[in-house]
């Protein structure tokens, strides 16, 4: 019998315990600990074999306690208590997995591990994690069976609304956590393109977007995602022209949300004054120049260039914030106030499905021939609960664990699935579990890299 | 005999010196001490009374000592290190000048500097220092000699440019910090107009302007200050309907300027790739989209939607960010290198002079009708060394030196120079010195507030 302990029974944890739970083979009993006992006891139901229990992880002796009596730790806790369950984990010689990055008090326990030969595997989910895992499948195969050269990696990731629930001028639902979606890209994006170096800060991030198409789901816009890099090490690919990472939004998307960050919405750095007053029409008016007479839409409109009869004006009249209703709010940011009001639009109703898009584009040289191969990758999420989010950030985990528990891995320490020994018996269930993964192979096209 | 004591021997030390230094009725001796003992020499250079030495802050026993000999200590030092200074001031029984904002740490002295009876005056230099002394001034003039009630309050200043000494496209040279003025304004500005806050986004500032007239001098934009709020109480303008503070630009400086912080050059977030290999227009380049064949110069101008033969486009191929010139720098931010590129263009010649300006517009009902009172203050400097930014800073500290020495303050513990204690004498002999000032009276016009 295998005991897996799980801390934190967030919204990636039903797919999770889902997997493991029904695994034949093994016999696993898992106990999911959560700060909030309901939401542990909530994700329990239905199994014979898995205990929910209340859970604080700044309580040392529970903490020691429950890694103890376990075979294996799974935290999806916040990313700032990783390290104490690690620690812990290293302790009593436990293994851990996590879908976080790797943060540098993290990176520092690898030697520990090594010595103890104990497995602490981090980003193990779907963005970090699949996004590695799929990325470097592709780069061995050109590198391996091909002998092709790398000479321009793109790559893009988006947690989306299927079609079929796609219902909004946003082409946008929250499929995750809404706090990191109006926060996202609020830090300089890095990359290199065709040999350049480039620097795009935050208020430009949203204006200089990449077309991707995905056979069968149309078309996405990518927008640069901070640091890519970094990457270059991580993959290999320490001499490629082109490293560009992305997060993928519908057409449309972009334009839209750079009017807010253009205005100061996205700004976290402050309390707004007088909220308790204010409605969303007011909160909009603070961004805006004084006029003693002119509409808050026309100021908007003068003030950005924005065509007062255009696709964007659609998508904020729908998101509301042209309405004088009061915004219910003691103490906020603008990206508090943000958030909240997003939370009321954005909302993915219970039959509504998330979808997860991610593509890489890989140019490669073969006897001085280019290039490209394509890998897509769609999941379409059953409901509100079973969503693409949870299995793609859930699996991952939960078959990584399955291949902890069979003891069918050989590395030790601080890693990252980027090897083999992790990405194909991880891709290759995830397959038949029917994450659908594509690939093709075209001519390289310099007009669209 | 009096002995005072100056930490620090940068820029504003000259005229703070040569003030002190010829001061009759009262027997001084002056110590400056600086890390670097040459500089802290230069300074006493010329002066009988006034001795140069090498002071280092972070040395207590020598901080302990020097202090201790003092009658009065005046700290120039960088601000993190005013608090030793204040605390050592404390120890002693010392009084003690700064002209720096002041900190949090600095404002929990104020019971104990009550209980010893001793003053430790703040923010007594230009700004923060004469721009409090002359908006109360004004404020108080309205308040108590026009029985006036204040509803809006606009503030300016600029350390700019002398107009015979204004020679190229920006209208501006380095006359105070570099960095300081790279990195102005890299917070969100918060004010209140007509009685609605605003909320201007970092990256919005520079298009944010307003028009200021000084007569004699001509015309100026102000862009908005950080934080113009917390200023309503330090001036007893709680209710006030209109509160901004700005900084002063000549016309066409904040467009320009506006560019370069669009395309991210401002940024000191990060190091950047590849510096030693990079010209001015690599720079620029890496912040501009990629295109295999297109100049630098029309992939800005299309980007950021500027006209190629426009006065934009004049000031900046003046500043040389076209050229294929080395920047030779081995690691930076781009505000490094930003900054290391305008010393070279915006720096003081000898024989230049430089220029503060400053206006405060206050507007007040009296029987329920409406004036408003502007105060002007223009400020021409000598040469490099004898500049309008160093009188203007060194000159109120030195005044408020003699009038701590001659005993006639009464005021102690932490304190800002806005009651008339500080600011009349210091305003008085402000002008005896050749500080112009000058006050209109007009009606209040809301088109141009």
């Amino acid at each position: 019998m295998k005991n897996v302990l799980i801390l934190g029974a967030g919204r990636t944890v039903p797919s999770l315990i889902d997997y493991l739970a029904r695994l034949s083979g093994l016999d696993i009993q898992i106990r999911v600990g959560d700060i909030s006992e309901q939401l542990a006891n909530q994700r329990a139901l239905g199994y014979d074999n898995v205990t929910g229990f209340s859970f604080d992880v700044t309580d040392q002796s529970q903490r020691e306690q429950e890694v103890l009596n376990a075979d294996l730790v799974i935290s999806l806790l916040p990313v700032k208590f990783h390290i104490e369950v690690a620690k812990t984990c290293l302790q009593y010689g436990k293994q851990m997995l996590t879908a976080s990055y790797i943060t540098p008090e993290m990176a520092k326990l690898d030697t520990e591990a090594k010595d103890k030969g104990i497995l602490l595997l981090n980003e193990c989910g779907l963005d970090p994690g699949l996004d590695h895992m799929t990325a470097m499948a592709a780069l061995d195969y050109i590198r391996l069976k091909k002998g092709g050269e790398v000479f321009s990696f793109n790559s893009y990731t988006g947690g989306l609304i299927a079609p079929e629930s796609d219902n909004n001028p946003w082409h946008y639902k929250f499929t995750w956590n809404p706090r990191n979606v109006v926060l996202a890209g609020t830090e300089t994006a890095r990359f290199i393109r065709n040999g350049k170096y480039k620097y795009i800060p935050y208020h430009c991030v949203f204006t200089r977007l990449d077309q991707v198409q995905v056979a069968g789901y149309g078309n996405f816009e990518g927008y640069p995602n901070r640091d890519s890099l970094k990457y270059r090490e991580l993959y290999g690919l320490e001499n490629v022209e082109t490293m560009i990472r992305g997060t993928l939004r519908r057409p449309g998307f972009c334009d839209a949300w750079n009017v807010l960050v253009q205005l100061g919405l996205t700004d976290d750095s402050y309390q707004l004054e007088d909220l308790p007053q204010m409605t969303y029409r007011d909160f909009i008016n603070t961004f805006l120049y004084y006029h003693p007479t002119k509409l808050v839409e026309d100021k908007l409109c003068e003030y950005l260039n924005i065509d007062p009869n255009g696709q964007v004006m659609k998508q904020l009249t729908w998101l509301g914030i042209f309405e004088r209703r009061p915004i219910n709010l003691a103490q906020a940011s603008p990206a508090v106030v943000l958030q909240h009001l997003l939370e009321q639009k954005w909302k993915l109703e219970p039959d509504d499905k998330d979808m997860i898009v991610m593509q890489h584009q890989v140019g490669y040289r073969v006897n001085g021939k280019r290039h490209k191969h394509i890998t897509s990758l769609v999941v379409v999420g059953d409901d509100h609960h079973q969503t693409a989010m949870s299995k793609t950030v859930g699996w991952p985990l939960a078959v990584a664990a399955k291949l902890v528990l069979s003891g069918s891995l050989k590395q030790k320490g601080v890693c990252v699935p980027v090897t083999a020994e992790f990405y194909k018996p991880i891709i290759q269930e995830l397959t038949r579990l029917g994450v659908k993964i594509t690939r093709e192979e075209t001519q390289f096209d310099d007009s669209n890299p």
